[in-house]
């Protein structure tokens, strides 16, 4: 072949997902001899206005990542051909290895407005190079999955399956998107290989193109479910009532073939879903359930449902594949803290918290989230959990916090039912969360 | 190390990079022996409000995809697992390979509504088993070009720099982004990986930590500038006409200091701009160039350059790393001919062309684009000029095609210049670009 798949990173290229800058300041700290610890703390100044909260994930692939980050020598050449670098630094850069620590938010953990989703506290060297790569890998995940989480609770206990995979933003997307889809509570994915590698069920129906491969919507349908008992047929094709009543014929004429659900994907899916509805339950078929497609999002979903469209599972793609309506936060990854000294940036009237910290959640009696308090790290707090954990101690991942961090699933679904119920509503505005800052930090924000 | 890198997707997985449907479908072709040539078409029903028309990119790095994809042992292994599968289909996967031909629009090609940008002909197992990784890959990089272009046009000729690595959906879109990037004429990227495989120079400032890291901020514009003489220093940390100054008294103290640019990051840009352009001339340092960055899009670069602001060059990050304001676009892949036979689905409303197709695009005496033909491709066509080529025949890539593709910088250059002005118009709204269909193709389309 001429050349590598252009789709591939390898591990040895990881190091260089970064911005030139990074690799500069590096060089500068290492010619000054700057090597005292500094904490970057990772976290976002507001929601997007179509969000209550987010789903901090992707925190455990960056400690993962940054705990095996190494420059190859293929990596050093590239790099010495970019004419920034003196070759003693280089050198340097072959023995650079991360071997701080790295505080994490649990994946799947609800975060808000200037909390760190974690923190890294490491020689300013090591700290910096991570910030590029720690906060691309984050961004991804918590996205997808804060949006994702709003379509499941759109749906109300009916099952979400991820159609998405084509029109996401390229190949890790995709697969790591799975993941996050998964946390959120998705039943299942159409993606083959994010599913069996992010453990999440794999769903599937059938495309226009099989239909119309066949001399007859009805030899494709007969043909597609004698293969596949218990499948779900894609009816729109042509008409899609017209295509529910070949479905009922079929069943009615080989009384052997069994259907799972017919799946509605184009017209005005709640009027369709209501008539495919009446035409099965009349033809003795109300084990045939309806799953629709085709635009959906967490609105669309709401609006069918209050309109008591009989649907029973939904199938979405673009919309939660981009989080078309907020596909981006503004993280941040700042300087807090450097040789023991809190740091923070003044400039036109951001707020931004200095030194290391630690979140603090309240459970009210009834085991409602009741608001949090940003503390500093080592500020004696008695009330409230401490969200954040060590997952990478002196460069090492701890295999128990890792192992934990598969739990984000459980995490989610436990945190839906905590979280007040105005922060589960899909419209924007309200109020929001209460977060409050601890006396040890307001007392360290006024000083700095 | 106790698991692969959670973002690596090797050649091996590539396979499974799909929607289960197309393996089940797959499998049914091959139950019913079904094996004639399909032809699939890759195209969007309608631009997003936001867009005018798109860059067609990404069709190359499908097809060389296309070209090579393979089910190994292990990718079998894992569908063994899935449990739908039947061995001897698995066998015969093994064996699979694209044998057919894919035509592609060239990397960078403007694009309408309803034309193809590629069209595979194959047996029908092996044309359906590309589309999920066909429409992902080229989703990326045309969504992206797509924008990118917008901002390169809004800064009528200074400098766009990509800055965005960072708030990117994962390590495919930074690292390809970069390629689509370079298409749509920017000047340079702060990704190194980017940058270094995709051919697009490397630009870097300083960041925030590095000012909060030094005991002062003129201290770290000295020790920044002496290690990289001409660079850009941050000014905004605290105050940004202060830094300014800072920058201005560290020129005054120290001739043999070369500072090549400051940098805004915050605030008001056009006012600072202003304001810092005031002050480097009152110092006699008209060559020091001032750069700006801070959630700029097309829109606000636009409205800085109305307004007179004397900015040099722009970075841009978040807006144009997802597109966020059109971060998808509706890209079907449909059957439009099997077994010599043109197909078309029917239902509500939509448009759909049958048949084998060729686009053809026309000019006026001055050479300006002046409207397109969707025509069918064996259509004796004598006016305009064909855009679909051969790029993968009979399962292998054309290396002068290849080659060709990598113009893509070029091609958008020279187009944009032939482009109505209206269509490089940033608004939403106003009218169209005109795309006709040929009489043959009307003609097939009245009778399907």
């Amino acid at each position: 072949m001429s050349r590598p798949t252009p789709l591939q990173v390898d591990d040895d290229e990881l190091a260089l997902l970064t911005d030139l800058y990074q690799l500069t300041m590096t060089q500068a700290y290492w010619k000054e001899a700057m090597d005292e610890v500094a904490t970057f703390s990772l976290f976002f100044r507001r929601l997007p206005p179509q969000r209550r909260f987010m789903l901090a994930c992707g925190q455990q692939h960056a400690a993962e990542v940054a705990s095996r980050l190494r420059f190859t020598d293929g990596a050093l050449a590239r790099l010495a051909a970019v004419d920034q670098f003196e070759t003693a630094f280089l050198d340097w850069l072959a023995n650079w290895r991360f071997e701080g620590d790295i505080w994490t938010l649990p994946e799947g953990t609800p975060v808000f407005a200037n909390e760190p989703l974690l923190e890294v506290d490491a020689p300013i060297a090591q700290a910096q190079l991570l910030e590029s790569l720690v906060m691309n890998l984050v961004q991804l995940e918590t996205v997808l999955a804060s949006k994702a989480v709003r379509i499941v609770t759109a749906a109300r206990g009916r099952p979400v399956v991820d159609f998405g995979m084509r029109r996401m933003h390229g190949v890790d997307a995709a697969v790591r998107g799975v993941r996050a889809y998964r946390a959120a509570g998705l039943a299942g994915t159409s993606n083959v290989l994010g599913g069996l590698r992010h453990d999440l069920a794999l769903n599937g129906t059938m495309a226009h193109s099989y239909v119309l491969a066949h001399d007859s919507e009805r030899e494709a349908f007969r043909t597609f479910a004698r293969h596949y008992p218990q499948t779900t047929l894609l009816v729109d094709t042509h008409d899609t009532l017209a295509g529910v009543r070949q479905v009922i014929a079929l069943m009615r004429d080989e009384p052997e073939v069994r259907i799972g659900a017919v799946r509605l994907d184009s017209g005005d899916l709640g009027e369709l879903a209501k008539g495919a509805r009446a035409l099965l339950d009349e033809a003795g078929h109300p084990e045939v359930k309806i799953v629709a497609s085709s635009g959906l999002d967490e609105h669309a979903i709401a609006a069918l449902l209050a309109d008591g469209a009989p649907i029973d599972a939904f199938g979405v793609g673009t919309q939660m594949g981009v989080a078309a309506d907020a596909p981006v936060i503004d993280l941040s990854y700042k300087l807090v803290e450097y040789a023991g000294t809190p740091r923070v940036k003044h400039s036109t009237g951001k707020i931004n918290l200095p030194g290391r910290k630690q979140v603090y959640r309240h459970r009210d009696a009834a085991g409602q989230f009741s608001g949090d308090v940003i503390a500093l790290r080592d500020e004696p707090i008695e009330d409230g959990q401490p969200l954040l954990r060590l997952l990478v101690q002196a460069g090492r991942l701890d295999a128990n916090e890792m192992a934990r961090a598969d739990d984000a699933r459980e995490r989610v679904a436990d945190a839906l039912h905590r979280l007040p119920d105005h922060l589960r509503r899909l419209e924007e505005g309200g109020s929001g969360y209460p977060v409050a800052l601890s006396q040890g930090l307001e007392h360290l924000q006024s000083r700095s």
